[in-house]
């Protein structure tokens, strides 16, 4: 399995795909194209969640830390039930997220 | 945190940074430049592991399924207790991995 090549296809939607189903973690990749976050629903996980920017360009914020810009290489805990929202995803070339979801037993 | 820009200095020997400790697992970066596993040594490691090859090149051997080549992007679960061996890793530019140890509470 490899996580750039190939990309799934454009949906117009965010991809989820699943990684790995583990007790100790669920990690998934996430394919975004200019996706973001509602802003009147931000996520809020009951989990730890690590994540690595793969490719691509994102911002995130967090209600404790504001707004991020992430490069590929850079990551991030947020910690379960920080609210967060994707504010930004480049869309072209795609952005591709690692997400490690601890825990998930 | 950046995994890919700097690189820590070449020091002679692979670099392990830990990313994260956590009850469910720990993540962490290995950067090596050409160094490889002795023969008589393969790792046997109580935990199953998932790996993602983020720069560079490598091969590893796995007893239950022989060499492996894997590119940047490749992923690989390391069933707990296989025996494996790091057979090649490319020099220059470095080759960067991701560890997730599951289960290291």
């Amino acid at each position: 399995m490899n996580l750039l090549v190939p990309l799934p296809a454009d949906n117009g939607s965010e991809i989820f795909s699943t990684l790995l189903e583990h007790p100790a973690a669920r990690i998934e990749r996430i394919v975004s194209r200019g996706q973001t976050t509602p802003e009147a629903q931000p996520y809020d996980q009951p989990q730890d969640e690590w994540v690595l920017l793969l490719a691509g360009a994102a911002r995130l914020w967090l209600e404790d830390r504001g707004e991020l810009s992430l490069a590929p290489g850079d990551t991030l805990l947020i910690p379960a039930h920080v609210k967060h929202r994707v504010t930004f995803t480049q869309a072209e070339p795609p952005t591709v997220w690692l997400a490690v979801h601890l825990g998930s037993a």
